[in-house]
């Protein structure tokens, strides 16, 4: 079942090729935050067969995945009470520290020796997800952080990747159900580590993607063409994904933002969500740790969104930085 | 003779692979500059059978070319007027300025109507390239400006790649001779767009190798097997040559610098200088760009270089965000 993918000069284990599991074989599951994330997520699990039992804090939400055929709690106790594995897709800490652990959280409904496999797709700090996993195993229940990416075309076409943190047999008894949403989970360690693979990969992503942005704009300034210029940098030293596959600067590919102004992309303040939780993580691990680069790459993309376009492709800190000085080249 | 090479999403166009003109053919060859680089490049040269007229200021790599086969030039001014064909491989802009247009300069030594080719392969910033080559045209000769990636190693095997700026017509006679010395060429535009091409990638490259070392540094205090973390990053969109090729975490890769105590790659101090280009050429063009990213990785690698370790390799960078914050965890 072990993909071994080969990736520039090593080779990197660990992608993993799931079997999903039948419906009838899975029983009920819970489902906990039915957003832009959640509600594609349960409805996939729905279109497969699945007995789905949900809870959102909006009606609309609710009103929706019973129309999809699955059943409505009143609460995420409720919930906990009549699924033996739950999944829940939260938008930050707080939220996740209070579905599971607030007054008609999802701990207080388990029953007593239910055994039950939380699976927590939420983007959070990794100690978060390790604090409600204690309390969760302190209930007689296991917790796997299964933070995703993909975004909400992923979400829809069921091809997310999990990054999934937790014990052995409690990831390969989570890809049997993550397997109608996604197309590979990874197992990055114990509980938390689905969170620091996500995190760490959207560190480098937003400084490389702001690397990239720069590098354009003084090749622009210099007077080289940028079809030319990504034709040295993709062959060369400089290649990383925000350059060779998601170029950021207008007419150098087809199909990515920046070639519709930088709509349905990875949004900016989004983007800046995942550095915050990078800053939180390093500044209160043991030792801490400073991210200097990280640090200006959140201060770029803050300055984006501060000029009104958060809701844009994060690529667009191409434009700012060009705009910004007022070049008249692009 | 055009490869497209395919890479992520896109067709990159321009790399050509050449075919190497035969010594007779191609004359008395000119090269001034016979250190680290220029050395190998020029021996490489003598190896195919070319006449090499040779000069430096070192009495010792003067030595070395002789044995090799090579003919000693008493200045560039006599270089310029026994061959046709002058390669020059120097330091920095002020050496460029003075071999070609100071006193006993190669300009001096050019024949009425010689119509001299110049192929400069000195990695200096674009604007003085571009006024090389206009003084060079005031005396009925040609210049193409061609720095190189590949670094010693490169040169010795002749596995460079040349990033050219000049008309069509003087790159394809330059491929003749680069042929003897490396391996790619790239025509990246006009005279200066070899060296904007060389500067944005090496800055990109800067950036995203810092991002690298940050990320890993990160996922590494966080408790993720930095493996298990390339796995992750490798195949998803913080991938980059820094950390799928080039890794800087000790024990991920094989046959990298990190594997050996980041000996025998590329210089920290090297990288400054580039890092220096860039920000002398974004800072004078017209109108100026800043290079925040840039500017801030410049000064982690001074900081490395401070500390006595701009030799290593700069993936050495992630020992000295790792180690100064008193991580015991590596």
């Amino acid at each position: 079942m072990m993909r071994a993918l080969r990736v520039g000069r090593g080779v990197w284990p660990g992608v993993k090729v799931r079997g999903a599991a039948s419906a009838s074989e899975l029983g009920p599951i819970g489902f906990v935050g039915l957003g832009n994330m959640g509600g594609p997520m349960s409805a996939n699990l729905l279109k497969a067969g699945c007995q789905v039992i949900a809870y959102d804090v909006s009606d609309a939400a609710m009103g929706q995945v019973v129309s999809q055929g699955g059943t409505a709690a009143k609460s995420p106790a409720a919930v906990a009470s009549s699924a033996k594995t739950v999944i829940s897709m939260l938008p930050s800490n707080p939220h996740v520290r209070s579905v599971y652990c607030g007054e008609e959280g999802l701990l207080t409904g388990l029953a007593n020796g239910a055994d039950t496999l939380f699976i927590d797709c939420s983007t959070i700090e990794p100690a978060v997800s390790q604090e409600v996993a204690k309390a969760a195993q302190q209930r007689g229940a296991r917790l796997v952080d299964a933070p995703v990416s993909g975004g909400t075309i992923g979400a829809q076409q069921a091809t997310l990747t999990f990054m999934v943190g937790g014990a052995a047999q409690d990831f390969a008894e989570a890809e049997k159900f993550l397997a109608h949403m996604g197309k590979n989970a990874i197992h990055c360690g114990d509980v938390g580590m689905g969170q620091a693979a996500k995190i760490c990969n959207n560190l480098l992503l937003a400084i490389s993607m702001a690397g990239t942005c720069e590098a354009y704009a003084l090749g622009t300034r210099l007077g080289i063409d940028p079809k030319v210029l990504a034709g040295v940098i993709n062959t060369s030293t400089g290649r990383c994904w925000s350059t060779d596959t998601y170029n950021p600067v207008p007419g150098v590919m087809d199909g990515v933002p920046a070639s519709r102004d930088y709509s349905g992309g990875f949004a900016c303040d989004l983007m800046i969500k995942d550095l915050g939780l990078a800053a939180g993580a390093a500044g209160s691990a043991q030792p801490r740790l400073s991210l200097p680069m990280g640090s200006l790459a959140t201060q770029l993309y803050i300055m984006m969104s501060a000029q009104g376009d958060g809701l844009k492709d994060f690529g667009g800190l191409y434009e700012l930085i060009n705009k910004a000085q007022g070049s008249e080249k692009q």
